[in-house]
């Protein structure tokens, strides 16, 4: 393996640490090296904190000089929450810098590898930019879109379904799968799922990990009557993130007062498109309020939407071993595809097994 | 990894080599094995032809002496249509016989390594049990019940859709997951569908391979009231193997006259269950003739008939990356399923990149 390549590989592995930690910022990776040997490692921990070249270059000091950084994204040009990394890089006197991916930010995009260039540091972009772009795509799509990344998770049988004609959809997918899920949640900004499975599950729609604490994301509910019942338990927790209710214009002004007087309760107001929330009006709004990534759970209903209007970017599918027939629920019962040419393409098909169930996940 | 271990891996990729050439014979590798080296190996390559230990002991000669034979089935103690192996193995002075499986055949089972033992040669049995079971699953299944080992093929989109509302199904999977069913076809003794499909589809149902000459199969074609139109391509084919319709009592006797008189056709007929064709009785039928492996290539009904009736063993699905949404056809449309609790369960779920799709296999 080119040494290139193996130093990124581990810049990754760093990066990945501070998962559901640093958004809306991205996650950054970065190892100093001199002679083949690995001087120091730092990656950005946590939004507002140092960034992971700073972190890496701070605990070599002078030996910096002469050395090969290698960095998952390109170094920032710019004052933002911490002065410019090129600059520092540039007084480390380093004598090669390797880049994973560009900033995808348009506006500063190779203005970093333009200032190292400009001021004699030779500078490799690309490494591994595939595995970079993927580890930060909900950053890419926020930073390029000021969207978050919308990812569609199911738990359904092999032949699709999700629940049964009587809407049981319980435990269709194992135990394994399910702090899969918990996982996720720990990693994504927000979670969203429709009032109707609020009112058949109320769920809590918290994070719990078997063995590890995790971070509850913001809830989000998409009601746009604000039909739900305020004794709800997303409405009444126990949680260091918010519940979002979104809702549009027809909600009731009276009840719209009595929720926000909740702790931890807000509301969003969204557009109306023909007598259903706008849901692409709710993401502009999301990505406003800093959210980069939305797990979308469900149901089939919403679901269908995210696919209708062209707004989810991945699909995660978990499938349990089994069958349920036709007369149940479909995952995706409410698509419109006229015909064949017509119907919703994926691509980077991926499967994982989780237990006895497998998971494959594809992007838009 | 053990030398037991590495032999009998050895013994399966050869077993493996005439997969579709030797039923109802079981695919058998063997090698031979002195001081660590490999002096001679076999296998089965079509039924009637030389067992796989006996062909690789043949290379031998009397180098045999003191030699370990790693085998993926047990030795056969019995006269078939060739001398028993076991007696061979005796001569041959061989001083250790490893065995994969015993022999399913449960007239048999454990015969062949009794009378090993008693005639002083060590026995070690159940080296790569699994492995050996599952490559000859199709055997395993004939020889116990003497019914076909039956495999329910499907190419679906990930939502579990088979073809769109108005019947469409054309290309839903990948070149490369169609050459991978041709490449079923021509390793299974018999493929069926629905006389659905041919009035729809009018397909050939014979084994097309790019770069390589296939088998075809035995086509089984599900047909009660001999509904069939005698102009349909497989009833007109040039094609090593016949084309058998099964039908009921009450197909028309001149129309089964007049279809008997066509060249490489055959009519079974079988019994009938609530106005339907009994397809247990069909695959009682079918085993005696000698089919030991059953690809069931659909439609819906019938892979739901096969299921409801427990007559299937596995499910082969192919997923493109594709949606359809809930008004096209479901997968397995017609299963009985009263409650989550009653749903039918699968296990050993295991997933194979084809191309851009991807197939997921389970055993019922």
């Amino acid at each position: 393996m080119h040494p290139d390549i193996r130093f990124m590989k581990r810049a990754l592995l760093l990066a990945e640490k501070a998962r559901g930690r640093t958004s809306p910022n991205p996650l950054v990776g970065a190892v100093v090296v001199k002679n083949g040997q690995v001087l120091a490692e730092g990656y950005h921990k946590k939004a507002g904190g140092a960034h992971a070249e700073i972190e890496a270059l701070k605990k070599c000091g002078h030996k910096a000089k002469g050395a090969t950084l290698y960095v998952t994204l390109e170094p920032c040009p710019h004052y933002g929450r911490t002065p410019p990394c090129v600059e520092t890089l540039i007084k480390s006197r380093l004598s090669r810098v390797v880049i994973g991916m560009m900033d995808p930010n348009p506006l500063v995009r190779g203005k970093g590898i333009r200032l190292l260039k400009a001021r004699g540091v030779k500078v490799r972009v690309g490494v591994l930019q595939e595995e970079c772009e993927r580890q930060n795509e909900s950053y890419v799509k926020w930073i390029v879109h000021q969207r978050p990344f919308v990812i569609l998770k199911v738990a359904a049988t092999l032949d699709g379904m999700v629940a049964t004609g009587q809407g049981d959809s319980k435990w269709v997918t194992s135990v394994e799968a399910r702090q899969h899920v918990h996982q996720m949640r720990d990693q994504v900004d927000a979670i969203l799922i429709g009032v109707n499975t609020v009112v058949r599950d109320d769920p809590r729609l918290t994070t719990r990990m078997i063995g590890k604490k995790g971070r509850d994301p913001i809830r989000i509910i998409v009601d746009g009557t604000l039909y739900i019942d305020p004794q709800r338990k997303v409405l009444n927790l126990k949680s260091k993130a918010p519940t979002w209710l979104a809702t549009t214009h027809e909600a009731n002004p009276v009840k719209i007062e009595e929720i926000k007087k909740k702790k931890n309760v807000d509301i969003l107001t969204c557009r109306d498109q023909n007598g259903r929330l706008d849901l692409k009006d709710l993401l502009i709004q999301l990505g406003q309020r800093g959210v980069a990534s939305l797990l979308v759970e469900g149901g089939p209903a919403i679901h269908s939407s995210f696919i209708n209007e062209r707004l989810a970017d991945k699909v995660m599918i978990y499938y349990a071993p089994k069958l349920l027939g036709g007369g149940a629920l479909s995952m995706f019962n409410s698509l419109r595809v006229a015909s064949l040419k017509h119907l919703f393409v994926l691509r980077g098909l991926k499967a994982t097994p989780i237990g006895d169930d497998m998971l494959l996940e594809g992007y838009f």
